[in-house]
């Protein structure tokens, strides 16, 4: 999936053309920011250097929703030191008739037009709020916002179950935490009033280095990926677009697999759910991945002064 | 355990005296933070009124360091919003005739009487920097800070294996991740040049909100403890003493059970550690939790306005 370099806010679903990837932006250093700032200048230090993000995204949507592109959204920008954010439409939509892709775009196209609004101010938060305040279809979505300053801070506002890795030295130094009513019933933005709102989102930030990998992705990605498989993929690969693919394709084939101990079926049986006792007798248990839309951005931390 | 309320700022470890617990803020609204804020005015809104932590904590050593009072070490302070802090000796030491218990308490010991420091700036991880610096024990410890502004942002650094849980609304929506090095051996400040120093923390910040619950923990807890534990645990409890004695119970009654599967056995036969072959054929694995000194911080967000 790809990210046309010279456009600087572009919004996605995967039944939009896309062309060849270009992250936008390739610098690549080694020295960690931390080691190069004042400490007591670091935040707010000059917006003009510092760090961005490079950007890779692949989406694969559920088997049966290729031909209208799945019910996942997501938008990447260039602004300041990069935005990237992911929408998931809930699927029980369809079954009043209204298609479930239609509020989650709706959401990612105004959130994309909106990043460099001046009341915004650069928070997820607002985007969140103000691009949901704009959506007129009925449906409803989880998100998740991340805005990266130049001065290494990453902003993070989540509704719901899409989540957010950030990925140092091997090693998970930052998840969030999936929200939800009850399994499977997300914390969501709705077009109805029971819905959630902004003033529901977690609100985080994270000091960032460069070399950081950031992975963002819908519950596609993080019901059917354990996180150290994710840390084993993201190992594997030097280029962001080409970690994002093998994430989105381990996540895919996960999806497809009924014999595979998906992390969704271990939440389903620790919720209850399970196979028929008559089963259980037999050895049998609850298994499989959870056939679903599936969308990855994965950002690399790169320093921005020779961009 | 204890917070007198006539102290603003308190440094304990499991073998100093101590006195009948009085949170030092005991005020409580159930109205949300952000429900009375002007957005746009949030971040940087009056010192004066906004939230605060009312605090309960419970040490339990080691078994075998109850007589020393173990290796832990911890303070709470209710400088601005509230501050809470936990360092974990590593044990390693013992070995070179080192108490593991100097550096982890005077390493707290500093960092208590740091926090209305200048430099400081009540950055978490300057706090780390300027303690660290000041340590003069030979030894190493993790660590973990978090700072209240009144604002409602929890800052936090952490270096190694101790851990932050936030509970909203019965579930938890952040938690930090450890850091090590590989299994068992965490990341960690030291008095060696082949440590860990503040560079290493991972540094975040959290918008909480009131009726948040923030949990504070040495590796003990979350080695003996799951996460649907702790949010059982505290959903059984109003009073935040009551809660970390009772999460510091749960924790050292799990650690003494040797067929209790742990977060810190599974861990262990994840990372291939397990029960010779002979025993695995009869149906054996490698359980039990583990045996450690176990600090618990239980931190209530609360009203200021009327304190």
């Amino acid at each position: 999936m790809a990210i046309p370099a010279a456009l600087s806010t572009i919004a996605y679903s995967a039944n939009r053309p896309l062309s060849n990837s270009t992250p936008f932006s390739s610098s690549h250093k080694a020295k960690r920011l931390l080691c190069c700032a004042s400490l007591s200048n670091f935040v707010g230090s000059s917006e003009a250097a510092g760090v961005c993000l490079s950007v890779g995204t692949h989406l694969i949507p559920h088997p049966d929703k290729v031909e209208k592109g799945g019910e996942d959204a997501f938008f990447v920008s260039s602004h300041r030191g990069g935005v990237i954010a992911v929408a998931d439409g809930v699927s029980g939509w369809a079954e009043k008739d209204v298609n479930p892709a239609l509020f989650s775009r709706e959401l990612i196209a105004h959130a994309s037009s909106l990043v460099e609004d001046e009341e915004v101010n650069y928070e997820p938060r607002s985007l969140i709020r103000k691009a949901h305040a704009a959506t007129t279809s009925i449906g409803s979505a989880t998100a998740v916002v991340a805005m990266l300053e130049r001065n290494g801070i990453l902003k993070l506002a989540n509704v719901g179950d899409c989540g957010v890795r950030i990925i140092r030295k091997g090693q998970i130094v930052f998840s969030t935490s999936p929200q939800e009513h009850y399994f499977d019933c997300p914390y969501q933005l709705s077009s109805e009033a029971v819905g959630q709102t902004f003033l529901d989102a977690t609100v985080m930030s994270v000091e960032v280095m460069e070399e950081d990998m950031v992975v963002m992705g819908s519950d596609g990605l993080f019901d059917n990926v354990y996180d150290k498989e994710i840390l084993s993929v993201m190992d594997s690969y030097d280029s962001v677009a080409d970690a994002a693919k093998a994430l989105a394709n381990l996540a895919h084939n996960h999806s497809m697999d009924s014999t595979f101990d998906s992390p969704y079926s271990v939440e389903a049986r620790a919720q209850g759910f399970d196979v028929p006792w008559w089963k259980k007798i037999m050895g049998m248990k609850l298994t499989g991945g959870k056939l679903d839309d599936i969308t990855v951005i994965v950002g690399k931390v790169e320093s921005s002064l020779s961009s």
